[in-house]
């Protein structure tokens, strides 16, 4: 078909790069085919995907770095989501921080394992004794041993880690470029908390800041806000939900539906530290969802983000006819 | 004896409060006891005691904190320090960062615990399957279950956590001072990465830091040098370490040196970040002694922390003898 005629290929103008101060982890392009597989192969299967990111990004104050900028979250919010999404038929890239909480394993958070496990009986004083469970420690282990298994076997997750601000920049950039050939069907739920701040790496010293030099002033950066971008060249036909995290709840809302104005997405899922896993409320430019976990839900272990994926999954319905139609 | 004589009370100075700007953790006075009774309990017994502090210090920059700044620290030099010490015949406060690398723990940190456990083979279909250790994953698991299970029924570790600045400047000098009873038999083991500046509670906003304000200058005060009154009055006779980390090694040896004049305790654990699990000179006023692990070393899993705690617990008994006579 076509032959002998000479179709132009399409011009598309160049993504916009993620500034060059920030360093490009040297994976990035490994990574970004092992994404546009995963997503390749389960859109083919009629899957969506969402993309979620999780945990707090680290800002280097040095290049060989012994001090840094951090943001508070434990990933918890990301690492619970991503099993409500994989329960919802998605299937979920979890770019995460270096050993934030994760999919399954966060029930492990609190506990130290050595106290959940035993020696059988019989195993106690064998040369090579069994080691077990405690499961009056770890009631739920084998529900979600289940669970984490058949979530592996099916490869509905794929984990990608990163530390720094730079790694998150660069790999988040290289999941939109690799998710945006599923258009509609991807999401993505940037759940990581990122920093505002950066100090760049040419005013950046190589070494470790002496005390001895006295008090510290450090004079930071703006980080470039990625949002714009990802929504306007990136993933343009994504569906896009950021998060606002505030101490501050008289100021939450406004600043949410800011956000969505100057960013052009779909949705903010709006919460305030104190409350942040009993109360949430997801702004579109439409709407405000409050979403609230009652006593009866908080005594039946209820998690908030069973709430916010069941509203973000239904939503995204809408949005894929929507663009459809 | 002396029935009748009235001797004077010797009249201590007070001890030097850590500044009002570090807020007092609620539970200190309760640690602080639990610390003196587990360090009384041990020397009583014959036994030294060290306490081992472990992992960075975060230090807000909010007071509602969602921002922080850090120091690059796994926690892994002080959870690994206190098997070997406890090996020697210590008993150990591990003053460690809130969820930093723990003792015998440590051996999970690199894997995901739910690919270390299977179903027996029985369990599979049962309704309440049992749930065992793979052993193929974590080939250690029972021997180092069997050394934790017997650490914690002699109760030779006593764990603390600390996650801010202000928690742990507040608990090193509560352990200081529950330690102070059992004089020389005393070790402090400071591995902790410990910020050098620090926003006073005075001039930190409360709420998020906006970055619609734009670029963030932040100036920071110097954190005093809780080595000189733990050396010079908390604790005066015990045997004190403190760590040097530079990522310059040809600043390292001098700094270590000027902190010996400048401090007076016993011994400077001196390493450069790069090499750090390798290589490390112990200086003490009269001495360098240079730990390395050789190749052979390392294919036979030797730690270093095996070698720094057999170097200072010999150098510990010297003390110890020397102050008796």
């Amino acid at each position: 078909m076509f032959r002998g005629l000479n179709f132009p290929q399409p011009t598309c103008p160049p993504a916009p790069h993620v500034k060059e101060e920030f360093a490009v982890p040297s994976h990035v392009e490994e990574v970004k085919e092992s994404m546009a597989a995963f997503a390749g192969h389960h859109a083919a299967s009629g899957r969506r995907v969402v993309l979620i990111t999780s945990g707090g990004t680290k800002v280097p104050l040095e290049s060989r770095t012994v001090r840094f900028l951090d943001n508070f979250s434990s990933g918890r919010r990301g690492a619970s989501s991503a099993e409500y999404f994989i329960e919802s038929g998605y299937a979920v890239i979890f770019l995460h921080r270096h050993r934030s909480l994760y999919p399954y394993t966060h029930m492990f958070a609190t506990i130290n394992m050595l106290d959940a496990l035993k020696f059988t009986n019989e195993g106690a004083s064998s040369n090579s004794p069994e080691v077990v469970v405690n499961q009056q420690v770890l009631p739920n282990i084998a529900k979600v041993l289940k669970q984490y298994q058949k979530v592996k076997e099916s490869k509905l997750l794929l984990p990608i880690e990163f530390s720094t601000l730079s790694d998150y920049l660069h790999l988040l950039k290289a999941a939109a470029q690799a998710l945006s050939t599923i258009g509609s069907k991807a999401m993505f739920y940037l759940a990581a908390a990122v920093s505002d701040f950066y100090i760049p790496a040419s005013e950046m010293p190589e070494h470790k800041i002496q005390s001895s030099n006295g008090p510290l002033q450090l004079s930071m950066n703006m980080v470039p806000k990625i949002l714009s971008p990802l929504v306007k060249d990136w993933a343009p036909q994504a569906f896009v939900i950021s998060f606002k995290l505030e101490t501050d709840a008289t100021i939450l809302l406004e600043k949410a539906q800011r956000a969505l104005e100057t960013y052009r997405h779909q949705a903010v899922v709006a919460n305030v530290l104190d409350s942040r896993r009993g109360y949430v409320v997801v702004v579109t430019p439409k709407s405000q969802d409050e979403l609230i976990l009652t006593e009866d839900d908080e005594r039946n272990e209820v998690e908030i983000e069973d709430r916010i994926v069941s509203n973000l999954t239904s939503a995204h319905t809408k949005f894929i006819t929507q663009q459809r139609s």
